[in-house]
C-alpha cells in the first residue's frame, strides 16, 4: 500500500491527506466538512485523552458536561463584552416532532415547527458555562471552580481538513473561575505548560511556550499562552492555548462574588483546549513517505507480531510461540498485537503497518523458532536485528524508549534547523520563499505592521517566546525600535 | 441539607428532582430540556464508562466517533425500511460566518446563510453510520465490523426530567455489521447480556432480560432485547436495549457484500446502547430519604474522612492520621477523600457525605487518637463502629464488598416482591392502582390488546422474560387462549 503514497516533496498536502486515508485514521464523511474518526485514528485520541486527562486531574481539575446548545442570546451577551467572539457557527432554528408521543405503532411525522429561541451548536462553551457559573458562585468559598469539558463541537469552516480543521472536531475546553487576578494567571500559565508537557512527552513534538499578540489572542482573552510546534513543510502549528480572560465573561453574563474583605467583585476566568488537530500535528510531525511514525505512547499497539509460515503445522507451532511472546511483553505493559489473519500474505502485512507507523514488528519464522530468535523491526528507522527470544522483553523495552526520545530528538533538530535569524524586510521574504520555518526578527509591537506583514508574505507572528530574550534593534518591516525579536510564520 | 429533602412516602417524584439537585448531580440549563452534568454526577458517568468501555473492548469492540450531524436524505431514505425511525429532532437550517476569515480585529457577523440540505442533529447514528459502512464493505473479509460510539445525541422530548429523559443526553451506542442472520442476533444477544452483568454487578440493580413486543421495538429491529429494572416507586426502567435489525439498515443504505460462496447479500446488523439515563435508575434505585446512596464500584469516592477537632494542634494531628488512613487505603485501590476544609463544620459535612451518597464515612477526633481507632459509618445501613487503625483496611476492604452485595440483595428482595401473578383484568386495575411493580399476566399476543390495556391502565409489556416458562392460560384482558406470562409495569 505505501507505494502508492504520494511523496512530500512532490506534494506535501497530498501525502497528508492520503496517509490519514490509507493508514484508517480518518475520513471525509457525507456532512460537509465533518470527518468520521475511524477506530485507528479513534485509539490514538483515546490515548491522548487517558493522559491529558490524568493531568487534569492531578492538577485539580474535574470534569463536567454543559449542553451542546447555546441559546442566541447568551450569545450576544457575551459579544458586548468579548467583541468578535462569535464563530462560524451552526444554527438550529427548527424541531420536528413524532404525533404519537409513545413511540409506538406508525408514527406520522410532523411538520417542523420553528423554535421561539435559536440555539447557537456550540463553537466552544464560554457563554453556556459562564451563565451556569453565575448561579454557582456567592463568595469566595466557592472558588476556584477547576472544570474541564470532553466535548464535540462545532465551527462553519469553508475550507476543510481531516483533524487539522473540520466543521464538527472534539476537544476537551478548561474552564475555571478565580478570586484574584493573580490565580486566573496561574492556572493559565500552569495548564500551558501541562499542554507543553503533555505534547513533547507523549506526542515527541517539541514546542515553543509563548504568549499571542494582542491580534491573535482569544477573542475576550487579555492574555493567550500557546505552544506552537514546526511541522516538516515548514509551517507553524498552534498546538494549544491557554487564556487569561480576565473578567470579561464574569461582566458578559454577571457573575460576582463576595471577596474575603466582604466586597463584591467580579470573578476572574481562564479557559483553555486541545483538540483532535493534535493528531494532525502528531501525523505531519513524525511520518515519512512510506506512511505514519507514530511515537510509543501514543500508538494503538506498540508492537505487531507477524507470522512467517509455509504449512498449517508451522503455523500453529509459530502461534503458539507468539502468544508466549505477547504473554511476556503484556505482563510489562506493552500492547501487542497478533496478526494471524490467514487472508493475507506476511509482506501485506508488514506494509500495512509500516503504513500505520506500529513502531516495532516482530516476524517468526521457522528459523526463528530453530533458533529462538525473532525478527524485529523499527518503523521510524527502519533497521532490523535478530533477537534471542531470552533479549526479547528487555530489548523491546529499552527500543521503545528509545524510539520515544529519538522522535523527539529529530523533531527538534529540525525544529532548531528552521529558525532563522533576520533582520531585514528583503531576508525575510526570501527566507519565507526558499526554506521556511519559524523567523525570528524584531518587530515594531503595533497591529498596523504585523497586519502589513501578513498581507504581504502571509507569515504571522506565532508567538512572543517565554523568556524571550530582550535585545535592542529595529523592527524588521517599519525600522522602528523594538527590544524584542518575535517569532513568524506560515501556519495552519 | 438532608433535612430539606421532600420524602419519598410525600411525593416521589419531587423526591427524585430535588435529590439529583442537592446532591450535585446535575441541573437544569439555560436551554430548554438540556442539563449540566455538574462534576459529581459526571464522576460516576465516567466510572460507569470506564468499566463499559473496558466490557465492550474485552468483547472485541473498538471505539470510533462520526458526525454529530446528518443530512435530511439519509434520514428519507432510512424511513422507507425503518418506518417510524425518524424521533423528535432539532434541525440545523443556518449558518453564520464571520466576514474577516482571519479572526483577527473587528468583525463584522455576516447575516445568516441558508443550508442547502438541512442537517438533522444526531437522535441515533444509524443513519450515518451506515451510510458510512456502505463503502467499507465489500466482502465478507470485511466482516463483521465491531464499533462503539461515545457520543451526545438530541431528541426534542416535550416532558423532560434530569437523566430521565432529556433533550441532548450523553450514551454510546454499538453498531455492528455480520456476514450471517446468526451472528448477528448472537451479537444482540451477547450485548445485552454485557449490559445485565454491567448494571447487576456494578450498579447493583438487580434486572429481568427478555425481549420486546413488536410495538415496543425499536423502529427497524427485528428483534430488541432489553432489561429491565424495577424502581423503588414500583415503575419500571429500560436500562439498556440491544436490537436485531436483520437487513433493514443495510437495504436502506444498500449496503452489499460478498458472501463465501461469492454471492452478493446484505449486511446484517445489530444496534445497543445505554445512556446517562442509567444514573437515574442508580438514584431512584438504592436511595432513600437522607440522599443517595451508591454502590462502591462507581461511587466518585468510596471513603470519606472527616476531622473532628477543636484546637489547631489537634486538626494538625488527625490531619497526620488521616493522611496516613488514606496512604494505606489508596494502596489497595480504594478512592478516598479528606475533607479538610476549616470553613465548614463537621456536622455540615456528615450531612453533605450522607446527602451525597459516600458509601463509608470516617470520623476521626482526639479520643481516636488517644485509642488508635476511628468512627467507621455505613451509608447505606447507618450503622457505626469504631474500628482500630490496625484493623481498618481489612475492615474497609470488606465492608465495601459487603455494601455493593447488600445493595443488590434489597433492591433484588425489593423487585422480587414487586412481582405480582395476576389472572383477570380487574385484579389487573387494582394492582396497579394499589401496590404497582411488575405484573405477570397471560396475554394474547397482539398489538391490538397491549394497545387497548396501555389505554386504560398506562401500563405496558415490559419484555417477555428470557427462558419463560410455558404454560396454557388465557388473555388477562380478552380471554383469548395464550402460552405464556409477559411482564407488564407502568415505566419511566
Amino acid at each position: 500500500m505505501s507505494k502508492n503514497l504520494t511523496s512530500r516533496a512532490e506534494d506535501y498536502s497530498k501525502w497528508y491527506n492520503e496517509l490519514v486515508v490509507k493508514a484508517d485514521l480518518a475520513e471525509n464523511s457525507a456532512v460537509r466538512g465533518c470527518m468520521v474518526i475511524k477506530p485507528y485514528g479513534y485509539a490514538i485520541w483515546e490515548k491522548m485523552q487517558a493522559e491529558l486527562d490524568r493531568m487534569f486531574k492531578e492538577t485539580g481539575h474535574q470534569n463536567a458536561y454543559f449542553p451542546i446548545f447555546v441559546p442566541k442570546n447568551l450569545f450576544e451577551a457575551e459579544e458586548k463584552n468579548a467583541e468578535g467572539f462569535a464563530k462560524e457557527c451552526a444554527v438550529v432554528t427548527h424541531y420536528r416532532l413524532q404525533s404519537d408521543p409513545d413511540r409506538a405503532g406508525k408514527l406520522r411525522v410532523d411538520p417542523e415547527a420553528k423554535l421561539e429561541e435559536e440555539l447557537v451548536v456550540r463553537p466552544t462553551s464560554e457563554a453556556i458555562i459562564w451563565n451556569t457559573y453565575k448561579n454557582w458562585i456567592q463568595s469566595y468559598r466557592d472558588l476556584p471552580i477547576l472544570i474541564n469539558q470532553w466535548a464535540n463541537v462545532v465551527r462553519w469552516e469553508m475550507r476543510t481538513r481531516l483533524f487539522l480543521r473540520t466543521a464538527e472536531f472534539l476537544w476537551q475546553e478548561g474552564h475555571t473561575a478565580h478570586a484574584t487576578k493573580q490565580e486566573a494567571i496561574k492556572e493559565a500559565e500552569l495548564m500551558n505548560n501541562v499542554y507543553a508537557t503533555f505534547v513533547e512527552q507523549f506526542m515527541s513534538i517539541p514546542v515553543i511556550k509563548g504568549i499571542k499578540t494582542e491580534s491573535e489572542r482569544f477573542a475576550g482573552a487579555l492574555e493567550t499562552y500557546c505552544i506552537e510546534a514546526l511541522m516538516q513543510d515548514g509551517k507553524a502549528l498552534q498546538a494549544g492555548t491557554s487564556h487569561f480572560l480576565g473578567q470579561n465573561f464574569a461582566k458578559a453574563f454577571d457573575v460576582k462574588f463576595t471577596n474575603k474583605e466582604g466586597k463584591l467583585d467580579y470573578v476572574w476566568a481562564t479557559s483553555w483546549g486541545v483538540s483532535t488537530r493534535l493528531i494532525g500535528a502528531l501525523i505531519m510531525t513524525h511520518s515519512d513517505d512510506r506512511g505514519l511514525v507514530l511515537p510509543p505512547k501514543l500508538a494503538p499497539y506498540q508492537v505487531v507480531i507477524v507470522p512467517i509460515y509455509k504449512s498449517e503445522e508451522q503455523f500453529d507451532a509459530i502461534s503458539e510461540k507468539a502468544n508466549e511472546v505477547i504473554k511476556g511483553l503484556r505482563n510489562l505493559g506493552i500492547s501487542c498485537k497478533f496478526d494471524n489473519r490467514t487472508t493475507h500474505r506476511p509482506g501485506a502485512k508488514f506494509a500495512q503497518y509500516e503504513l500505520q507507523g506500529v513502531p516495532l514488528r516482530i516476524a517468526i519464522g521457522p528459523k526463528d523458532l530453530e533458533n529462538d530468535t525473532v525478527e524485529l523491526a523499527r518503523r521510524d528507522t527502519l533497521s532490523k536485528q535478530f533477537v534471542a527470544i531470552s533479549q526479547l522483553n528487555e530489548t523491546v523495552t529499552t527500543l521503545l524508549e528509545e524510539i520515544q526520545d529519538a522522535l523527539y530528538k529529530k523533531a527538534l533538530n529540525f525544529r532548531d534547523s528552521h529558525i532563522t535569524i533576520v533582520d531585514n524586510f528583503e531576508d525575510f521574504k526570501k527566507e519565507l520563499e526558499t526554506k521556511t520555518g519559524f523567523i525570528s526578527a524584531h518587530w515594531d509591537g503595533t497591529a498596523e505592521t504585523e497586519q502589513k506583514i501578513k498581507e504581504q508574505t502571509k507569515a504571522t507572528i506565532r508567538c512572543i517566546p517565554e523568556n524571550n530574550k530582550l535585545e535592542d534593534g529595529v523592527c524588521v518591516y517599519t525600522g522602528k525600535p523594538s527590544k524584542q525579536r518575535v517569532l513568524f510564520a506560515k501556519a495552519y
